[in-house]
């Protein structure tokens, strides 16, 4: 193992599918991984490859698929590596080292920075053999429905590919729920001048004094307070206040 | 909304397909749901369903299948949900509130303990179109490679999905920023609803008309569908539109 400093860790995360049967899940999962930023694939003794099936599941995804190493055996795939996570159903024989799907990512990620790690999927119908997966360091599981546990392999590298991306993302902030927001949020004196309107229009209106004025300000105000009024908004708001206003005092007779 | 006690949230979290071409993909995303723990399957007009393709992807999730309920339009598979999540590329011209994955299926997960819970995929080749996505409260992005972004529409269900569970499966809920609301949240099509009472009652005011009907219209809905409007809320802002009608026939001189 050498250190590879300076590496992009996603770099060195190497997805192995050990004697797929079907192409269109090669290239299932040679999207899912384009998808999620991996890009080194290693096919053990594959049934069908290359194949259409594969590269018209693959999409936007072929280089992944022209770039992908075929090999003989389970070792060939797994040689330079110095992890090897075995993807298994959770019912084995003898207990092993086993992580859920997003602790195996996180480790596998930090791992990553420094050497080459591989993550291995079995065949469609059985999964790795119990040789196979006593070749790994550490077993992956990823939850599932008792009912119903197998997923699709493409679908499993599809979760695995999307947790190491989330382990990428983890030192940067989470999303901002309304970050670039089109316009700036409103001020509170803004907002103050917009329920005072408020407040009077609908007492033009005759809606405040019919209906209780302390309690349908105070669900007005927690309505607007709750959605983070803009400033584009508190305007839209504002005119149409004012459009009922000369509304109500055109029916009046107010009006000039 | 009632009250659903003793549920189990996942039986409350519905899947939504829009428009789906390819049959495989529903297929393969009802195995994803029920590999997971998910069963309620709506699909919106899709192209080519019930498929062998589908049911071929589906594999053991043939009961998933043959329970999806197949609806003309968006808002049939809505209505009676008191959440909406949809999900986005991020890019839009209209900034929404956008989560991610994780945290937007740990609000889907908590609120699925009281009410339905939509999530909605679009369309294979673009997704949700933007009314569509004007209709959701949330928007959910899954974290991928600014290179190449679009996941096929079952990944995105497996993944999804997968989130779901590892919600379900998380011993310590995060505190509910809306948890123990005095009224339920008001269902879509009660939303709607309103919205078409707003659009008629600003056009009547002849305020809509004068300042860009549509651009208008999709700026007031994002503004209330971040706010999450209660039922009570709905039907004092429709109290506040009748009045305004009322004021303006009144200045027509079309009140008897």
């Amino acid at each position: 193992m050498k250190t590879l400093a300076g590496v992009n860790p996603l770099d060195n995360l190497r997805i192995v599918l050990v004697n797929t049967t079907h192409p269109g899940n090669i290239g299932a999962a040679a999207r899912a991984m384009k998808n999620m930023g991996l890009s080194e694939l290693y096919l053990v003794a594959p049934l069908k490859f290359p194949a259409d099936e594969a590269t018209w599941r693959a999409s936007n995804a072929a280089d992944v698929l022209e770039r992908a190493v075929v090999v003989e055996t389970f070792d060939d795939a797994i040689a330079d590596c110095g992890l090897v996570i075995g993807s298994s159903a959770r019912e084995r024989t003898i207990p092993w080292p086993l992580l859920d799907a997003r602790r195996a990512c996180e480790q596998a990620y930090r791992e990553a920075s420094k050497q080459k790690v591989a993550l291995v999927f079995g065949r469609e119908d059985r999964g790795l053999t119990n040789e196979e997966l006593q070749k790994c360091q550490l077993h992956i599981n990823i939850p599932s429905n008792a009912e119903y546990s197998s997923l699709n392999v493409a679908m499993a590298v599809q979760v695995i590919a999307y947790e190491l991306r989330m382990a990428h993302l983890a030192n940067d902030q989470p999303i901002d729920v309304m970050a670039d927001w089109d316009f700036p949020f409103a001020q509170a004196d803004d907002i103050e001048r917009f329920y005072t309107h408020l407040e009077q229009t609908l007492s033009e209106m005759g809606f405040l004094k019919a209906d209780a004025p302390k309690q349908t300000s105070a669900r007005l105000r927690r309505m607007f307070q709750r959605t983070r009024l803009d400033a584009m908004e508190i305007n839209m708001l504002r005119g149409i206040l004012s459009s009922a206003q000369y509304w109500v005092k055109k029916a009046r007779g107010e009006n000039s």
